[in-house]
C-alpha cells in the first residue's frame, strides 16, 4: 500500500474508532448489551474505506476534517447496521467478520436486530446536528442522499436483488445493477457527500459520481475475486461462499481473468475522471489503485 | 368514538394510506417481492394514530395539511418496519398482525429485515426532501428528533429493554422508563412535530410535551390491559402474551383496577396540558379519551 495512502487509512480509522467510542457511551440502565452489541460491531476492525472516502473527497474542497468525519461517521453507521443484518441467519448466516463472531453469534439474533436498526437511526441524527454542517440546507441534503443510497433505491434494494440471485440467474446487466445498488450506492454517496460539504453544485459533481462508479465496480469484483481466491486469515471471513451458493457474480460470469482485467480498467478509467484536479486528488487516486489490489 | 375524531382518522387514515400507495410503487425489477412486503405491511388497516396526532398538534399552528401528513408519513414508516422486525422469530414471533399473516409469514425472514429496514431509511428520505418543509432547519430538525426518538435513546432502546425483561424482573420505574422509550418517544416526537412544522420554539412546547407524555403513558397501559382483557377478534394480533412470558407490565404492577383508574388519571391530565387552547385542541382531547377507551 502507498504511503501516504496508509497514513491517512490509519489516521481516519482512529477517528472513526474514537468517535463511534463517544457515539456509543454506555447508559447505565437495561439498554448495557444493546449498546455493547453496537461497539462489538463498529469499533475496531474495518478498513473504513468509506470515512475515507468521504474525507478525500471533502479534502478537495478544502471542508473542515470535523464536518467530513462526522459524515464518515453516520456513512460507517449504516455499513456497520448492514453487515450486522446481512450476517444474520436468515439472511447470509455467517459467524465469523473481521475475524470475530457476528453480533448475532456473539450476543443473539434479537439484539442484533435492534443493534442494527440503532446505528441505522444514529446515523441520521449525526447527519442532521449542526455539529456536521453549520448550513441546514446542506444537512438536509446530506440526509436525503444517504436514505436514497441505503433504502430500497440503493443498498437495501441491491441486498433484495442478492437475496434473488439464490433462486435466479441474473446476466451481467443485472449483476451490475445489483452491485451498483448493493454497494456502489453508498460509495457513491461518500464522494458526493464531499462535494456536498464543499458546496459544490450538483453539475460540478460529475467527474466525482464517473469516479465513484469505476471504484465502486471495481471493489464489487475485488471482492467476487477475494470471495474465490482470497484467504480466511486475511479476509477474516469465510470464503467461497458466493460460488457454493450457485449466484452469479463477476467472476462466473467473466472468469478469473476478464474479471481481473475489467477491475484494472475500471481503475484506470476512474483516474481518468480525476484529470481536472491537481495533486490534491492523489489520496483518491491511490485509493482507487488500493481498492482492487487489496488482499481483504 | 366521537364523531369529530372518526371522521378526522378516516380522513388521515385514507391520506396516509394514499401516501404509501405513491411512495411504495413497485419497481419492475428483482426488487419487486421486496417493495410488496413493505405494501402488505403499510397500506391498509392501522389505526394511524400517529400521523393523526401530526395532524392535530400541527393543525393548532395553521401548518400546511400536506406538510404534516408528510411528517405522519414518515413516523408511520418507522411504526411500521419497527412492528416487521418486531414480529419476527428471533424477536415477538408473531404469525398475525392486524388480522393478517406477518411480513416474515406472508414472505420469509429475510425480505422481512430488508422490508423494515428499507421503510427505516424511506422515512428520512421522506422528512428531509423540500416537499415536507421550505425551511431546511425544520427538515434537519424533524430528522434528528425523529431519529433520537427512534434510536437507542427511544423506541429501539424501549425494544432492548423489553427483551431484558424476559428474564429481569423489572419495578414500576423501570417498566414505566421502558414504555417511555419505547412506544411513548414516538409518540411524544408526533406532537413536538407539529410544533417543529409550526416554528414553535422548544418553550413553548412545553404543554404538548406534556401532554404527550401522559397519553403515550395512558396508550401503553390500555394496550396492557388489551393484552389480559382484549379479544383477538377485535385486536387482530395475539393476546395474553405478555403475562405469559412472565413479563412485569402495568397490569401486572398494579392490577387491573388501579391501572385502568391510572390510565383514566393520565387522559385527565393530558387534557389539562390543553388548558391554554382553545376548541382547536379538541381533537387533541378527543385522541385522550380515544387512546384508553379503544378496543383494539
Amino acid at each position: 500500500m502507498e504511503l501516504g495512502l496508509k497514513a491517512a487509512m490509519n489516521q481516519v480509522a482512529e477517528d472513526v474508532d474514537r468517535a463511534f467510542d463517544r457515539l456509543l457511551a454506555i447508559p447505565a440502565d437495561p439498554r448495557r448489551s444493546l449498546y455493547e452489541a453496537m461497539r462489538h460491531a463498529a469499533i475496531g476492525g474495518g478498513k473504513r474505506l468509506r470515512p475515507l472516502l468521504v474525507r478525500a473527497s471533502a479534502d478537495l474542497f478544502k471542508v473542515d476534517p470535523a464536518c467530513s468525519l462526522r459524515v464518515g461517521l453516520a456513512i460507517e453507521c449504516v455499513h456497520v447496521y448492514s453487515l450486522i443484518h446481512d450476517d444474520m441467519p436468515c439472511m447470509d448466516d455467517d459467524d465469523m467478520r473481521r475475524g470475530r463472531p457476528t453480533v448475532h453469534r456473539a450476543f443473539d439474533e434479537a439484539t442484533a436486530v435492534l443493534a442494527g436498526d440503532s446505528l441505522h437511526a444514529l446515523a441520521f441524527e449525526v447527519l442532521a446536528e449542526p455539529e456536521t454542517h453549520a448550513d441546514p440546507f446542506i444537512r438536509a441534503e446530506l440526509v436525503s442522499e444517504l436514505a436514497r443510497a441505503s433504502g430500497p433505491a440503493g443498498m437495501a434494494g441491491g441486498q433484495m436483488m442478492d437475496l434473488v440471485a439464490e433462486t435466479e440467474t441474473f446476466d451481467l446487466p443485472t449483476v451490475t445493477k445489483l452491485q451498483q445498488l448493493k454497494t456502489g450506492a453508498l460509495i457513491s454517496f461518500c464522494l458526493e457527500a464531499g462535494a456536498i460539504l464543499g458546496h459544490v453544485p450538483p453539475e460540478g459533481r460529475r467527474p466525482l459520481r464517473g469516479y465513484a462508479r469505476d471504484i465502486g465496480l471495481a471493489f464489487q469484483i475485488a471482492d467476487d475475486l477475494l470471495d474465490v481466491e482470497g484467504q480466511e486469515e486475511l479476509t477474516g471471513k469465510a470464503v467461497g461462499k458466493d460460488a457454493n451458493a450457485g449466484k452469479a457474480t463477476f467472476v462466473s460470469l467473466l472468469g478469473i481473468d476478464r474479471a481481473r482485467s475489467q477491475a484494472r480498467m475500471l481503475v484506470d478509467q476512474a483516474i481518468g475522471h480525476l484529470a481536472s484536479f491537481g495533486a490534491e486528488a492523489d489520496l483518491l487516486r491511490a485509493i482507487a489503485r488500493y481498492v482492487v489490489e487489496r488482499d481483504r
